[in-house]
């Protein structure tokens, strides 16, 4: 696989943009006593679209593009993020995911971000998709709305076998613009994952982009993240070029992969979490998946499709 | 409010590659002899969508992103422009706002753009919103088919308490490609005009964006005024994210924001000021407001709407 | 006409990018005995989305931007290209145009892009357009899948008058993502062909912009082809804004160019192709224009339209 792409490299330029340009992009930047630089993008700070926008590109590694504009869904007008990378499986799998799990004496967060393909977390995915990245600097992505300890920004400055002054933290808060702005810039990750739970090699995937609506803001922790998974499983459309050679079984893959093939379906994410007593394992794992999946075989010259937009529970949600 | 955010330092690095790329831009740069630079983008020369983008971001004082789209209006295809900023009060009342009156010995001209935040033009605005820029240089926008004279540019200078030099000013008749377009780029400011006289503190928006046609070229001024409102009140969507804290105050603004809560909605602006003897004062002053306005408070979660797009005002001023 | 724009110049800032972030945007650059770059963007290289964008602002000469979306067809979600250019004639004609004929020893490609307008192919346009480049480096874009032998490479150099080792040959195959995004971005031109075909001068046109679905990728040549110009005959449109005295010829020429005005209109162009024995010259050649066309008249304000998207024909050749 590509051997020269360098998702920290690539990112590190972002990142340079966004600490330089930091009252542009609404956040607040500071050095902790290690040397770790903390870009906080909404918890003290305003932050935004843009510096959620910029974050997605810094969470895809460089390796992939974010524009926002505005898009219609039923009665709603809504904006919208799209997104779209040459290098799928690197910038969502290898990079953007929230696979790594980071606690230390009651402070817990989930990272993302470039940072993931040095300390290799976890480490079957970098087998999996036979990438890991070599380089001197590391930027890593908290979904949080509290400052991380000390101790705990040494850890992973450690695990990717860096220098702490070689570490960029971005916070966003899932109750931010920011944070909902790069959640639903999640949109072609989201779908890679249900597609290789259904038994595709993310390595077939040439290209891929998505599209999703951002979600208003809701001040509660539960609801933003019920919204924030609502844009995807309602709004979502993911769209990927690949290369496979059994088209009869690719054809199944991609018909079952929308997320209306999960029998949670339907209702707003909230109510789906309440009903499960806020217990993620108890939810259908089918269900996390864009309301809409297409697949275009290249070797073929096929194309197919699965799911469609659902705006009334789009409307549920956000209203 | 953000200390560090200079609107002048962040437009005139827009304006350097303005300059710079004048071809390309379309726009003829000339020195006046007190030393100001004067970049015409649509008097002597051809302009285009282009510069019409890119001065809708210097007007915003470089706090917000203009993207260019195509979208549809009934059977309308259009260009069309769509706007965002984190910095909403900034970027609108405090810098793309023209609220600066300039006339001396017959030439009369309505500046805009970042050097209003260091001439305080008009003074109220900026004690509203506490912002004041604080920057060697300064770049005004005149809505303008004529060069201004001589003195009129050493005013401005002086106004700005910069040297001439220092200062560039950009020409964009309203009757042009690039007129029209950052017209339609004040889609945001609009809305936020009308919220702001129905009773809303604009230091409360935390980001906002917005969208708008733009409209055909129209050779004779009136018409081209006429069709620049029409994008907007007719054609324009403006959504806010708030922080407020009495939800039913910010309800009833909300509902009383479009456009069409105005008595002489509805038909092409041209026919209405014509009605009104082309006296800007006759006409209700509700009129001037994008045709869906749509608010979140991010305190409570719920969006508040108002308005609709209205395709067939859109054909009888466009066709 | 703008005598300060260079097509190579303003193309050669974008090649810059292009080979200094190969790995991100997926090509391979080599370079020749003679001194000359090749960029493989989907032969031996991957290429994607972003190479296909960069390589039609190439195309373009510098003097256009292109932008991807997602734009609904019917039930077909797809991703799509908007292209602008406030300097129609050079971007389009005088560069963009696939108008040089290559070939030598049994090797045949198609040339665009920039360096046309330094060896004039064909010297009639540019005599038409009055534009020539004058650039000591040169950009040319070959829609093929075959890597060119060191003579064509040698007498393009030639023919553009400039030293082997400042030539970059681009190379997309139709049969892939990029090159099918760049075919899709010549939305504009291909109005362009038509309305000069009907008697407009190019010189007339002020600024245009346009939009076309990208098609899903065809492993087969001819099948590739065929989506690439239903993409425009069934899913471009094109809007111009002119300079025209003669207000009822214009309505005319608009009238009959969009594609739906050809006898051939209305199949998946492989079957037309097909029909025609595979021999271009047997089929209608106005069948090659947009699905819908509008010009707007900056001397009289109006505008003038025909065309509309024809899904079904989508629908039919894309999956």
């Amino acid at each position: 696989m590509e051997r020269n792409l360098s998702v920290n490299r690539l990112a590190w330029t972002l990142v340079g943009k966004l600490v330089e340009n930091h009252a542009f992009y609404g956040v607040k930047v500071s050095k902790v006593d290690s040397g770790a630089t903390i870009v906080d993008a909404g918890i003290d700070a305003k932050g935004g679209f843009e510096v959620g926008r910029l974050v997605t590109e810094i969470c895809m590694g460089g390796c992939g593009k974010a524009d926002l504009t505005n898009k219609r869904y039923g009665d709603l007008e809504l904006p919208s993020i799209f997104v779209y990378t040459d290098h799928p499986a690197i910038a969502t799998l290898g990079s953007q995911y929230a696979g790594w799990q980071i606690s230390e004496g009651g402070y817990f967060a989930i990272g993302s971000g470039p940072a993931r393909a040095l300390a290799l977390k976890p480490k079957g995915i970098y087998r999996e998709i036979k990438y890991r990245d070599s380089f001197e600097k590391a930027v890593v992505v908290l979904e949080t709305d509290r400052i991380p300890p000390a101790r705990i920004v040494e850890r992973i400055a450690e695990d990717c076998r860096i220098s702490s002054e070689n570490l960029t933290l971005i916070l966003t808060p899932t109750a931010s613009i920011a944070g909902a702005t790069q959640v639903s810039g999640r949109v072609i990750e989201t779908g890679i994952h249900k597609l290789r739970k259904l038994g595709l090699d993310p390595g077939v995937i040439l290209s891929a982009w998505g599209c999703a609506p951002i979600p208003p803001i809701h001040p509660v922790f539960a609801n933003a993240m019920g919204r924030a998974n609502d844009a995807i499983l309602y709004g979502g459309i993911a769209y990927y070029a690949v290369e496979h050679d059994h088209e009869e079984r690719l054809e199944n893959i991609v018909q079952n992969s929308a997320s209306r093939y999960s029998k949670d379906y339907g209702k707003p994410f909230f109510e789906i979490f309440k009903k499960a007593e806020f217990d993620f394992y108890k939810i259908d794992p089918n269900l996390f998946a864009p309301a809409i999946m297409i697949v275009n075989n290249a070797k073929t010259g096929h194309t197919f499709r699965s799911g469609e937009i659902n705006v009334d529970a789009l409307a549920k949600s956000f209203c």
